[in-house]
């Protein structure tokens, strides 16, 4: 088979080319035994090493005493505070001073553990400082979004083996939230609906792509997904910011975050993967239109040439099947 | 520094963080002694294996009776010829039937060598044969879009060793294409400019950002390159098409383009990288907007999930810095 799918929420079109491909079972890493030790003495991010790391925190949740969970500046920041988010508006150079906040999230004082294999009252934690921080930094002057991501994994981008995710506050929208967004307002002015809400219901109508569903989520594969195993994470509650999730969802998105990851861990034998929750921009509304998600993205293919230059991305896998492989994974 | 600069061209937004960040020496490639032999056996392209992989060629550019460049069908197309072009529209699913072409240009019947290196008729072969398959392609109904493009190494997503590149025909306008050309018509509307001409004479006159003029050419770091020593070449006659190149351009380009190849090479240890050529879409004029370029992006930086997840790159080099780097570099 190969076909070309729209992805509706950001009109890229991909290619489905699974006539070069490969059955789901073929991306399986070859397993290689690493052992990671629980404690390192030269992890920045262990507990143990605060003294010989110092980091200014940014919130913490403590048990006995002990931290958990901890935000901290990130010490080579992309972005920071101090400077001005004013732009400077030149025709051809446009610039902005980077000003921004970035941070990073440590999400667990071992060394070797994974979310997948966490506990899950560590899970939620970490989804805690996650909304602490999101609402905290969309009260800031010149801030525009935020990104919360997660690399793991060398081809990941991860610099660090310790457990972390990253926010990085922004001065300007980025542009792949401003075409979700745009796309999002075209749909209901045709539609009348959210695009989101209406796929998600169609998702569940067809069953074909699902992974999982919760009592306040679900997950599935995308119908255009750019890569094999992408996963969406949507509410079932429409809500256009991250920072409106409630209690019993951030407790209900410790399951299907971890039900996710533990399926990619035990599928695909523990790949490289990024995450990221795409949420409206801090100064939109975007209540009819907008609906928060969050996109894992295994790091198993590697984007080439017509990637780069197209922005059509092939995929050699069929989502439909990614999706019965990943329900049979556990 | 840390700042963000705004692609005019793509209007995406860098961070420019070289305070994380690297002399342009240190992405200088750990020196690996690998030897390529001239010839391999089991090689589908090398010359002398014509029989045992037998290939369809579309073009083929000879001397003393001996292939010296050739385009083929690709044995694993991505797209086919047989397909059906029209679009199935039903509001969420949308899709068409993998239709194209997707061709191989075998750059040389030696195995080992790389356009940086080949005798300036060799490349003048290639850029024959693209021009040719482009002026071909673009007359085929259904197609809409014409994506010239090279991996070069594992980390580009290169699959074969043996010197190629790409062509690959859509049935659909790529979405980076689009955007661009949206872009652009919007700059012209503005400003009475190409804005890629404007760039041009800006860059020239700036100084800080070219790497090479030649007379019909100019080889530049963009002043928001994504990611470390992007090099963009433009014509200097405005045109909109690949296909609009003349004789002489097409003699003057191998000049450019093995002068940044060997920049590269030279500079930064042979890297992997990807080039593209990126042209108007064949059914539109964009006559006075668009303006054709070819792109050459190294791949020694790893996109993570910020990146994935937001559109925003982090560039760890400061662009004037990579060109004045590639200027000392031969």
């Amino acid at each position: 088979m190969s076909e070309l799918r729209l992805n509706i929420i950001s009109k890229d079109w991909v290619i489905i080319a699974s006539d070069r491909a490969k059955r789901p079972e073929d991306f399986k890493k070859e397993k290689q035994i690493e052992v990671v030790p629980a404690y390192q003495d030269n992890c920045p991010f262990c507990l143990g090493n605060e003294n010989v790391f110092p980091n200014i925190e940014t919130s913490c949740i403590e048990k006995d005493g002990i931290w958990r969970v901890k935000s901290i500046y990130n010490k080579y920041p992309a972005l920071s505070p101090d400077k001005n988010p004013a732009r400077a508006f030149d025709g051809l150079e446009n610039l902005i001073e980077g000003f921004g906040v970035h941070e990073v999230v440590i999400e667990h004082p071992r060394h070797d553990l994974t979310i997948a294999l966490m506990p899950d009252d560590d899970v939620l934690n970490i989804l805690k400082v996650y909304v602490d921080r999101y609402r905290f930094l969309k009260k800031m002057d010149g801030i525009e979004a935020i990104t919360i991501f997660k690399n793991q994994g060398l081809a990941a981008g991860a610099s660090q083996k310790h457990p972390h995710s990253q926010i990085v506050a922004t001065p300007i929208v980025p542009p792949q939230t401003r075409t979700r967004l745009d796309n999002a307002v075209r749909y209901f002015d045709t539609t009348g609906k959210c695009v989101f809400c209406h796929m998600l219901a169609s998702e569940l109508k067809g069953a074909k792509r699902i992974v999982k569903e919760t009592e306040k989520f679900v997950s599935f594969v995308p119908f255009a997904a750019a890569a094999p195993f992408i996963i969406w994470i949507f509410p079932k509650r429409h809500m256009p910011s991250f920072a409106d999730i409630d209690c019993v969802e951030l407790v209900d998105m410790v399951n299907i975050l971890k039900d996710a990851l533990l399926r990619l861990y035990h599928g695909l034998d523990n790949p490289d993967f990024n995450y990221t929750i795409r949420s409206v921009p801090v100064n939109e509304n975007g209540q009819a239109y907008f609906h928060w998600y969050l996109a894992i993205v295994p790091r198993i293919a590697q984007p080439a040439g017509f990637e780069l230059g197209s922005g059509i991305f092939i995929n050699t896998t069929i989502p439909e099947d990614c999706a019965k492989f990943l329900r049979q994974a556990q």
